[in-house]
């Protein structure tokens, strides 16, 4: 029974690693058990194949089989989003039919490279979802960042109206609250439909973002526990305690953060974790050193001293 | 007499360069000469501290003082445009109010790094438009390659008609006909003022220009009395002839718009042509080689041969 | 029998456009018909897959396919090279085994984005080197445009020597005629191998490049014989005449080297030569209006009068 | 008496904020009040026309102006780095050579804009070290996310040992802890000479970094005096107790270093604490609205509880 995104989904959607054997075959293994652990973590939905999946080192084939293999571990618990991204409309039809038809929760779709103007930003998503049609969920990906592509408020607002079945939009346009806000409150000012907004940037500003109104994160933090419970304290109205938590893994979160090389960091964490059998990311791709375990060593440390000073649980494996 | 840029601005505006001795200091000898130079090339306006004439590397005290130099000499004889962009409003501000009160034609601006959407572009010009006032005119230069700026057409029909000193409008976005196209036909499809329209990428594409309803030529070529020729044969129902013309010096003009490196090309051939008396570009700037020289003899002597079998008059100093 | 490409690699390797039916499927029937037409055209080697083939809009599977069927068509005629580059290492590694056991010539690769300073480049092509072992020949393509990667004359002269398959060189640094100067000088200058360097940047430069000592051209302009032609001039000594007949050319090349919508105008050129069925370009591509056709018949008609005027042959389907 | 920066500097150098009155005029009044601030602080040194110093937006003269005005104020009690890097190397040796005259202790050069390859970039600061001269003590820059210049520490090594001068690195490439250690390790490594390494990236990662053995820190943060306790701890073989302190302002710290944003942030702080009377920056500039007020309200409340319960001194103005 697929679960699928909507305007009401809310929470932790954690971005999925994508388990790769030491000598960088998909560990489809390794998948299943990180499905668990993430689900264990108490998450409220899955991300395959975003920028942390290493998508774009896999070949469409590979995508698609990672994908349905992890839908029918899923197995309709929590809705999976997917990545499907591309250079070529064709390749993203194709991806997102194939697993859409497979139990997908919905597409997840940022700009490509060379979307300037706001009319460019527009005519591609909407060419985009025309070609989708009205029965697959959009969440609207938002990452200057990594894409170049800049995505003005009055253009989501836009795209909103004009697609009915984008649903979700994810926010990690940095800095972004502003934004945020705006995004927010646009149905109350513009008359814009309601959509869901999970926000990313490594999670680096959630305590901020859920006040001005977000309605989850989608992240691949690699304890994304802590984001559930984060959330959950938020949406019960404790939102010091919430924060009070969220502040303990900062340094931590803070230092997995890194641009291109917090892939390394949170699949070592993962691994240590338990939750996958090797940290290995695809070539090209970054590596630890000795200096860089110890010092992974020393913030686990101190994050473990935090917590049980604090008195809260230990996640696994810490 | 001052003569200001206006929505009937036509012909060639030719970027000046900015001449400097050896040693790198301003050369205000050879700026009589080369406003000279070109006014005897038969150029309709002069540009001054556009990106050929080294702006940036003027500190803001070189620039008043070399722009009001060059509004000496020319004593009214042409339009003199001020190219007036700052990463800073408040400079942007004094430039154009110093060199307008000294007789300037006008500014023009381009867009500075960091915008991004529509919704930026727009909020950014419309507050530079709003300090300078409606006594001084403005052309608009749309230059992503340099700036990174990339500005719609709707955000350019927008800024006609909310600011009405916009005047003129740089064309040198690309590849860029069909904006060209959309723009000049925007007063009849869209009820949008009709500004004039210079286009620039070195000149490149200026038959396909001209024949798609641009007004003029704002570049730096140094052989400038070409494209009066050109523009004066078009204007004059000679397409043909003009693109003849045109492409006799397609090989050295090719030549001489390569990207940064084109600035020694032409202040050498202007060197050459006997227009000011150094090719010096300030540092960090562009030299010339051996291999270089001998590479412009050859494309010159060609230009010259080919000028005598056609029959044309030779420009002077080839 | 594979005809592979080496050290001493000349002339014309026509960049083979990708042919898609109207609605984006490969069109294979077209492929035969445009291999025809290239090797009618007198070209010396074809290269697959390159920017120009739109290689980012097909899966690894369609890539595979794709090139397999020019290599069986070609079946040895020429030497054709297959354009690798993928952000994965492993799938760059799949398509060169697979496409070089089947008769390829040799691979190209280009860096990847995020490459930055010159240990960084030059871990990155040792390193897929390496996975490629010493059987496959390397054309390293220089493209900084495109992959934002620069090369300097330091990184290319290291690998020519870490690096024994890497047979040849594709210039296309802009501006870079000194670059290629350097690169041409360095066995002598500096004791490294001599390989094959051909250029690109769409042709633009052709008759310098020649003149600076590349042993070729690889580019897509749609009349590859005209370069054949050129080339072949230039071999026999008759470098002014070379020149002569590329400037005639000159206009629409450069018409067609606009950055991304060349594609287009390329496209429609073989079309119009009857060399493809259709100037489909996948989706997100360029499309050409009534606007850009009248352009184009414009640009061609006076091709076709210069070259009668010159008393040249014509080219098939002008 | 002038306190030039030296091989062996250390500590915090705060980068100061440039205070304006809220019409954008230098407000020198304010100038004085900051430097006694900072020193109040306890910073070991200045840094002044920094990236958010808002150099670009002041003209040379003003730069000038602004800065015998704080090299005056100083009266050498502490060394102060000025900020001199421009688009030409006039003005960039102009304002080295009056500022050194005065009192500053050293110059803050970072590259510009189009360096790519370790070739330009060597050949560029080695071509300004050779202006500037033996007696000019330089501090290398090396921030590649708003220069788009990246220094591999190949380069950075050589230009140490080419230019005696260079006294000083500072150190913000992202990520960048492996090339931190890299660099600080060279001269067992490589008998590179030792210079002093003050690192940036907003302080983001300081407890790392002086484990890494980083001399000391450069950034603007808005709580200095945080910072010289970290440092100070640190020194004394406290780390964790470091760290501690480091990271309860950490949430705020991570709020104040939002691109480009975070110098509103950070020049509102410097305001609430009574260090500059407005908080203006120049336009374009980033301005707060009522919630962002509302935002930064709530972080600093939530620290000053922090640092109450955990017993520590509260900074002045908090």
């Amino acid at each position: 029974m697929t679960k699928l995104i909507s305007e009401e989904s809310k929470g932790v959607f954690v971005i999925m690693a994508t388990p790769f054997t030491d000598d960088g075959a998909l560990d489809l293994q390794s998948a299943d058990r990180l499905v668990e652990f993430y689900l264990e973590e108490g998450v409220h939905g899955l991300t395959v194949l975003g920028v942390m999946g290493e998508s774009p080192k896999l070949s469409l084939e590979e995508q698609v089989k990672f994908t349905l293999h992890v839908l029918k571990r899923v197995d309709g618990r929590v809705p999976v989003v997917v990545g499907v991204s591309n250079p070529g409309m064709d390749n993203l039809e194709t991806l997102s039919r194939t697993t859409m038809d497979q139990g997908a929760g919905g597409v997840m779709i940022a700009g490509i490279p060379g979307l300037k103007t706001d009319e460019q930003v527009e005519t591609y998503f909407k060419a985009v979802a025309d070609r989708l049609g009205e029965e697959i969920p959009i969440c609207l990906q938002d990452y200057p960042p990594t894409t170049t592509v800049f995505i003005s408020v009055g253009v989501v607002n836009r795209l909103i109206a004009e697609i009915p079945h984008l649903r979700m939009f994810k926010h990690e346009d940095c800095p972004g609250h502003r934004k945020l806000t705006r995004l927010r409150q646009a149905p109350e000012t513009d008359g814009t439909r309601r959509v869901s907004i999970l926000t990313g940037n490594n999670g680096l500003y959630v305590p901020q973002e859920l006040a001005r109104g977000a309605d989850g994160i989608m992240t691949g933090f690699a304890f994304p526990g802590m984001l559930v419970d984060v959330y959950s304290q938020f949406q019960s109205g404790k939102a010091e305690e919430a924060e009070d938590l969220f502040d303990l893994y900062l340094p931590i979160l803070r230092h997995e953060q890194q641009f291109g090389f917090g892939l390394a960091l949170r699949k070592e964490t993962l691994r240590r974790r338990g939750a996958i059998a090797s940290a290995k990311a695809r070539d090209p791709g970054p590596r630890m050193d000795a200096r860089d375990h110890a010092e992974m060593d020393g913030l686990l440390g101190r994050l473990r001293r935090k917590l049980v000073d604090a008195g809260h649980r230990l996640p696994s494996g810490l």
